[in-house]
């Protein structure tokens, strides 16, 4: 299991499906090993489980009930990513020398004051509005700077390439 | 007007309207001073209106009913970003010293041939499946390293904090 965790809070199934679905194949594909869904959307698991079943990693969703409860436990460091926060830039350094696990909490709309109050690290990047699958996808990207070189060993391998698609699938 | 730009292709009103928004915020937050957007979509270009008059900057949507003819005609580098593309490390020096306006391409999901044709670089960030949000605030602040340092002028300000909200509005 990698040193990354998402906790993706606010989740209202019928509004945020896809910024959701998007926050997760985003913490699979920077590095992350598991995405925390509160409220539960069990069509957000399928959807990843049939991403992690073409293109492989052990990436799994885990539904959760009580966010707050779950934070307030958490054996690690928890970084707040919050257009509100402090430079990432100040704390790239530490946080990439840090070895206990790391919990990135990304909120909906407006989270509540626990999230601020739990986290060791309350992060911007930037402060202006703008998503948080960007906030994610820039602060994986930045302490995990061997995302390109992961494997993830499914099936379906993208050859990268200049002008075209090219995929290959290795299970035929 | 910066030298960046973003022609968000394949926008399904009905289902895309809420990553559309993300694409758009995440192209001001990082510099971009337009985006192109096709299918047009009234709804995304209030929202973003109302963040710009908010928040500043010159940020603008500008809809679009022909993408093709427009990027053929685009005169600057074009750059199509896909996960089936080549990385984005090969690329980033060059790309941070070109003069001409820069016209990012993302796509909603599988895009029209052209597309890749008429793009000088296709790039990928990564090769996994993931967001198109992720895909453009990586490249975009990789490429714009002093967004943190951006002038907006907006009325909303935030104070940056490492323990709570905080923002003045200077309209007041």
């Amino acid at each position: 299991m990698s040193q990354f965790h998402v906790l993706r809070i606010g989740h209202r199934p019928e509004r945020d499906k896809r910024i959701t679905t998007h926050v997760a194949l985003t913490s699979r594909a920077f590095g992350a090993s598991r995405m925390y869904l509160s409220k539960p959307d069990s069509r957000v698991v399928t959807t990843i489980d049939e991403v992690v079943a073409k293109f492989g990693g052990n990436f799994e969703i885990e539904p959760l009930s009580n966010p707050r409860k779950f934070a307030k436990n958490w054996e690690g460091q928890i970084v707040h990513l919050t257009m509100f926060g402090l430079p990432l830039e100040d704390f790239e350094d530490k946080l990439r020398k840090e070895q206990s696990p790391i919990l990135f909490i990304v909120g909906a709309e407006k989270v509540p004051p626990w999230t601020f109050e739990y986290a060791d690290y309350n992060i911007s990047i930037g402060n202006q509005p703008h998503s948080e699958v960007s906030a994610l996808a820039i602060s994986l990207s930045r302490l995990n700077e061997n995302y390109v070189d992961q494997k993830f060993g499914g099936p379906l391998q993208v050859i990268p390439s200049g002008d075209h698609r090219k995929m290959i699938d290795t299970s035929r």
